[in-house]
């Protein structure tokens, strides 16, 4: 019996874990192992730093999901990987697998903006359920005492999408509330123009992100470079000065530190199209964890995004690689790997839909619509059911 | 019995009577002092240079506005304040007064650029009834003998509406005579950007405003500064020559050399929220006569616009401050001040609105449709009918 | 009997000679010279390339249009012409004219770029039907095996609208085959923005061609200068590389040697509005062969497009001023020049129409919609037929 070991248990770990079990059933001994007992469906956190969710709404306990798939759950953080021997190494002892899964998400990289983040520096974040409740927090006291507002995203940031949509959803709120001309409100980010979103634009998104800014008077700084964060004022590399009153700004990714040793210098692991580490042949990379090049050089660095959607493909494929493997049979050829995504923007929202991911492309558009913002509300109710029953087959 | 002097008998002047009047009644002696017996609806001059209005249809004559509702009316120029004393000079003898509200309007500041201006110069106004008349005489020797037109706004100027309407007025009259081949519209003006009004835009008018000047063929030259104009060519700073036949270009504002001394060197005079002299506690500056910052620095000065609407406003609140103040009540708490503009485009119109005017706004919203066209001519006929009968209280 | 010579048998040629006869029947004698035998609708050429038409579509022999109206057809070069004594000579002789029409269209002036065309150089070519033939076998052989694209226009260009549709219609068909993500297109042109079309743009070209772009995800190159081309890849004078694996590259135009002399440097040949040369007056050019001036300066030079819809027309107005001139009758006011375009995109198509053709226009218009492609294509048909039976005088 195949010892399978997962590292991660978010959309990608949560994943692989199901569609090994899937492919293999009792032929295979699954083993996830994460440092948080909770799935968090992360695209809601925007909402939830906006009150329109609680963290109750939004997540799931892993065991709980797991335990009735007859899939074993080790919550400890993953320490080190030894490829040479096959073993993942916790607090608590070693592991030895025939195969790993790395799904373990970003690395948020605060320390390269001295003063940014939330803990220790002086800026909100949205990446994770504790940063978002802190930044919920953030936003009422804004509310009661308003004054300038800074959303955006750090030089090397990949992942664009929830700065764009808290910038949207905080025009919205402030004028139903009638107090947005106490809030001027400033988009910063490195992206070299709006609607880039590390990924070269999709479609006219340039120009309709362009006029959505201009619409809701959202002052856009494109290829901003941050110097440092001191409390209330953000510096930026070409000496402009940002006051604000609240700050959210997304930070750079790295790989983390347990596995971040098989990749490159900013530890995100290189694979073959099947997400098969390209050295270690019996580890599989997914998500974040992985990496990807960008598709043309910017006047500030940016990276390409890797979204839930695109890890839970990426999932697929590689339990279904490591599957055939198993039992000897040919893997399916590997899907291009494309996107979908859907941006909310408080009172509409926007569909983006790049197939494959990078240019040249056969598909790329961004559209906006009310019926967007539904059905991304809907998704997530019908996302959280299919994970909490174990139903990864599902579209 | 308290004596106020109103200077100026314009939007700002003749609300701030009336609206005294109706606070004070028979409690105080209400003078307005004007060199001009008339008064005129200045948004519908660019119509009257198009043809399509005649002095009379937008003309009304001041006295007659006042005597009903027991106004005094002097028929002078002022020629000087003295704060001090609270005197009021004209040429004939010195008025006294409790109160001063001064809505004196703009001096026409067409000495910062030579050969600019109808009085000696070489190009066109439209900012009083004289020189509209005068514009709409070279507007029909344009149509007899077509060429270059050349129509916008200098260096530091703040009222940027009625050049656009004429530009886009101009065009469609053209079109409309079948020669618009025949006169190549260039549109001049010290705006960073097409649709910055001098207020730094309003929702999308930049974009809004290029594509209907791309649609029309006008070609916009902006950030542009003014060397000179001598016959038939004006000269910019960066060495442009523009030949035309027919120039309108807007000039700046000073405040009038009356009340100058009052202000800052521009002769714009510093007020608090209800209007009143940051230093002179009772006197109340309302409409171009008083000063207000620009939102932001531009490569080119501009100004920001008063507008008609705006001074009536300015003319509600300060009437409000001085009556509560002499009746010893508390003064109403002083609305933003916040715009509605309705500007022509000849075949269209757009309306254009900010609350408060500057950023961050509430709302700001550039929308164009033939509606507000006739939404404009009924406001016009309309709110002649009111001044006529002094019922400023109406909207 | 006046021996009026045509030379050419295209759009401008075969108008000529069937207006003459109209208006001069037995009057005189008509001989149209022409080295080639076909008539070839070439707006349909794009089509022709993409496989949509096959040559016997779009092509009629040119004998057996003139024959049935009494015109003689001689199928030989025109190799020169003597305009002091009135002839032209041609490889088997000379022919006298009373009246010469000149309607020879353009020579393709590859030399200009090393490295440029389908005859010794590297790229393809849309503007004549063999180059067209061969350029439909080159896209053919890009579908077996797919790579990088580069459509467009070399520096001195005229004539854009193949090239944009070309680009436009290998997006729609790459993309109805599914492979569209295999093939990166790049429109590299020396116009100064999208849209220009050599004629400053027509209306909102530069924002919806802007627009189309875009959401096609093709990637413009404006102000393109070409260095030279070597197999699979096009140099630029700035030093960028552009690799392709089908390239198509719009080249200068120039007059046709067996004219040129008559002409400025290029051998454009310069009339007066009725298409007579300025010096000799018993010649007219029509078409290509004579001359314009561009509107304005460009970063990169550009020439003024001559459409088959305007050679028509110039025709037509060439045919009355050499007939009333015979009938010692006052020659009809010759029209400004104006043009109606009809631009295919392959799943849409545009109406590009300008009165008058250059800058400032009464009328310039850009409108995108499926029914504009209908419409081409019921033109198509229309106009083959009507010349293939003589009836110039319907519209």
């Amino acid at each position: 019996m195949k010892r399978i070991i997962v590292l991660g248990g978010s959309f990608g770990g949560l994943t692989a874990a199901f569609e090994l079990k899937r492919h293999l059933g009792k032929s295979a001994e699954i083993t996830v192992i994460s440092d948080d007992d909770r799935f968090v469906f992360l695209p809601s956190l925007p909402w939830l730093i906006m009150g329109h969710r609680r963290p109750g709404d939004i997540t799931l306990k892993v065991a709980g999901m797991l335990g009735p798939k007859g899939i074993n759950f080790v919550h400890e953080a993953a320490l080190r990987v030894e490829p040479e021997t096959s073993k993942v190494f916790t607090a608590s002892g070693e592991l030895a697998y025939d195969y790993l899964v790395i799904s373990t998400g970003p690395f948020l990289s605060f320390d390269e903006v001295p003063g940014l983040g939330p803990e220790g520096g002086h800026t909100n974040c949205t990446f994770t359920l504790d940063h978002a409740v802190k930044t919920h927090l953030a936003w009422e006291k804004l509310l009661e005492d308003p004054g300038p507002v800074v959303v955006g995203s750090a030089q090397g940031v990949s992942c664009f999408g929830p700065s764009y949509e808290l910038a949207y959803e905080m025009d919205t709120e402030l004028r139903r509330r009638k107090m947005r001309h106490r809030v001027p409100i400033i988009y910063l980010t490195s992206e070299p123009y709006l609607g880039h979103m590390g990924v070269g634009g999709l479609g006219n998104s340039k120009r309709s992100f362009g006029d959505a800014f201009a619409e809701r008077e959202i002052k856009a700084i494109v290829n901003g470079a941050m110097e440092e964060v001191v409390p209330g004022e953000i510096k930026l590399k070409d000496g402009t000065k940002l006051p604000f009153k609240f700050a959210m700004i997304a930070p750079p990714f790295k790989g983390v530190p347990a596995v971040a040793a098989l990749g490159n210098p900013r530890g995100f692991i290189p694979v073959d199209k099947n997400y098969r580490h390209t050295k270690h042949k019996n580890i599989f990379v997914v998500g974040v964890a992985m990496a990807i090049a960008p598709p043309e050089p910017t006047p500030v660095p940016v990276g390409v995004p890797k979204t839930g959607f695109m890890t839970v493909k990426m999932a697929k494929t590689a339990a279904a690689a490591i599957a055939a493997e198993i039992k000897n049979e040919t893997p399916p050829r590997p899907e291009e790997l494309d996107v979908v995504c859907l941006m909310d923007m408080g009172n509409t929202a926007a569909l983006m839909k790049a197939s494959p991911v990078l240019p040249p492309r056969q598909e790329s558009v961004t559209k906006m619509g009310l019926r967007y913002r539904y059905l991304k509300m809907g998704f997530e109710k019908y996302f959280l059911w299919k994970m909490k029953h174990g139903l990864s087959r599902l579209p």
